[in-house]
């Protein structure tokens, strides 16, 4: 099955907002195994409307309009629905008895009892988060939604009433068949070079972010697709391959949180994104105590007790240099587990034996030693930080969950010569 | 004049990519005084693509063709255009030499020479930042311009090549003496309202992204957008309106750079953000000292020496508070100036007396009394911390440059009653 999307929105064509409906709603319906043929963003015109929705009706499938559903006059959608459908706009008392219970003023400004007609023979569809509802017909072959323009309320009427009435036409079980990977610090190009060989038995896609890499497989069995990414993981390492669309961070705040474990950063070069990276999450109290963001070495010294001379006679990106932050953390901090970065985020201060992109990461707990690793990243200056800050909260939550993958030959090996 | 957008790139109708092309031509056919009429979305599918671009090119003004220019078998703009200007595709010696001059590279693959193709008719539009020219043509009484899909080889050969030649065809002239300005942490609705009376002595475009708006003035003459600027400021703050279009942690940077000055950071709800935001200016070393991350309460005792009757007395969201951090950063920082920030950026955690998204913000000298303010900023944990990052970056440029504003009334009144 196919769909087309229609956004009406006079701001999304001046500049001023970008519009996310598109990508909402393609995903969400590409999981639905429906494939999205157009998407089409137009001012709030109702003649210049009424022309692209009845073409996009005339196609088939299922046609998602959004936007148009409001109480004012520049709200169109209704009308266009009732218009391409050839049918009468009804007053439902029904919808208004219903709007008026949770939103009682609303009964005061006549206009908002709009939002109480519907196109004759199309359901109206309750909509928990605003007022408008959402409306869900047929007009000849095509299935047609029209969804509120707010995205909260927009995901809402989606999720909620629109998604089952699509599988329930498509036929199709909540399952497609298609199964979600999150790779992290994998180059994309890598990625497609190992599924290359699976060509014909499996067909995927990547959607590549920096230092991290979404694949979606489908095409093939259950087991197919389980030998893929046993593959993956063997060329690569099971511990940067995760099932479904996963956030290190929150990944790394469960892992904690379900073993009662505080964390505390020392971090020079990410400057304080890994501790921003952790705390983005909710509750993120919970794990994490605190920590520093050393970017002088009299920092280093001063809130980590790093000493002078090592900081003189390796240099502040060194492993030796990370193995006293780390050690610094827990002698200031009453954490569990701990990790530190330092490295050369450029555009300055490489060299050749440390060139830009150096970075020495350590992870350890307080009652074990801690590990040192040093890698070599390539690009621009916020991506080496983004990696390292990758990187080191990767490192972390292997330290918390597989600790034994850190004394493994292929650990180091890898971030050491693989990682880029 | 009018124009319409096409922007071709499967990926962004697989819900994993999100466009961006609409929202920048938008805004920049806008200020060339062209209204967008449509926008589409499609699949790198040449049939449908043919019929579409068609359909587009029979309504006239401009159409914008982005994507589609690469050298695989899935780029298919050069000839849907030819297609649809009923004229052949030419190999271009000109343009392939001077691609291989640049990119010697190119010559080892074949199917590079792709990129040397144009339709019969068509101007080849330099790309300075890529390898995929562009194209500028006319098809009966439209005119069209074809793209590369990589937003920064878009914007550049939009800028320099196709703006002029729309300002050519519509009249205009080639300087439209258009001014542009950053605001901090004034609401898009506000800026827009403040504008209104403008309306007919200029005219004006806004792009907003969280706690940031850049405004375009364009369409007076210089004195009439001074006095527009002059209104904005009166009725916000001049120290919310920059002249340019500019970064808050690169203007800090300079400003403590220009004094020779050190900062150092105490940061609760923002995590590492204040911190992270300023050593993403390259050269951060020159000014940024270090920091201290203190999510926890004992965080903020052990790490800063806050005192445990001022955080049970007030509470760690308290003036109070953030005055001790200031205090604790100097103790144990050698920094010139701090700032310190504690927030509920919730989601859970608020009260009836501090609901989530009140945040205390306080900055000082070492040599002179710190003052704290208090605000309550709207939106989800993501906002309130990222607008909450802002505010503290901003007091501290304004204590940097520009002291006295601390201490006047309208600051203060601003920060806590307007802000959100």
């Amino acid at each position: 099955m196919h769909a087309s999307i229609i956004v009406f929105g006079t701001e999304l064509l001046s500049g001023r907002v970008r519009d996310s409906h598109v990508q909402y709603l393609s995903r969400e319906l590409r999981l639905l195994g429906v494939e999205v043929r157009e998407a089409l963003v137009l001012p709030d015109d109702p003649v210049l409307g009424r022309e692209e929705l009845s073409r996009m009706i005339e196609r088939g499938g299922v046609v998602v309009v959004c936007g148009g559903l409001g109480p004012t006059s520049d709200d169109h959608g209704r009308e266009l629905l009732a218009s391409c459908a050839g049918v009468p706009l009804v007053f439902r008392e029904d919808v208004w008895q219903a709007l008026v219970e949770r939103y009682p003023h609303l009964s005061e400004v006549p206009s908002n009892r709009r939002q109480a007609y519907v196109p004759e023979g199309f359901e109206a569809l309750p909509n928990p988060a605003g007022t408008a509802p959402g409306l869900w017909g047929r007009v000849g072959k095509t299935w047609v939604a029209a969804l509120p323009g707010p995205p909260v309320e927009l995901a809402r009427v989606f999720g909620d009433e629109v998604a089952p009435r699509i599988r329930a036409i498509s036929g199709r079980g909540s399952d497609n068949g298609e199964r979600m990977y999150t790779t992290y610090l994998i180059p994309e190009s890598a990625l497609e070079d190992a599924l290359a060989p699976w060509e014909g038995r499996l067909t995927w896609a990547t959607q590549a972010q920096p230092g991290r890499v979404f694949l979606v497989l489908s095409g093939g069995d259950e087991e197919t697709i389980r030998a893929c990414v046993a593959s993956l993981e063997e060329r690569f390492l099971p511990v940067l391959v995760f099932e479904g669309e996963k956030d290190l961070f929150v990944l790394l705040k469960e892992a904690l949180a379900r073993r009662g474990l505080t964390v505390g950063f020392a971090e020079s070069c990410t400057g304080g994104r890994i501790a921003s990276s952790l705390t983005k999450v909710p509750g993120a109290s919970e794990v994490f105590w605190g920590g520093v963001v050393v970017y002088s070495n009299e920092a280093k010294e001063r809130l980590l007790g790093v000493r002078p001379e090592t900081l003189r006679t390796f240099g502040a990106v060194s492993r030796q240099t990370v193995e006293e932050m780390v050690r610094g953390v827990f002698e200031h901090m009453p954490v569990d587990v701990a990790a530190a970065v330092s490295g050369i985020a450029g555009p300055s201060g490489g060299s050749p034996e440390k060139p830009v992109g150096t970075v020495c990461v350590g992870v350890g707990r307080r009652d074990g030693r801690s590990r040192t690793f040093r890698a070599l990243l390539r690009g621009d200056r916020e991506r080496i930080q983004h990696k390292s800050a990758l990187l080191a909260g990767l490192l972390t939550y292997i330290l918390v969950e597989e600790e034994d993958w850190l004394d493994r030959r292929e650990l180091a090996d890898y971030i050491e010569n693989k990682l880029t």
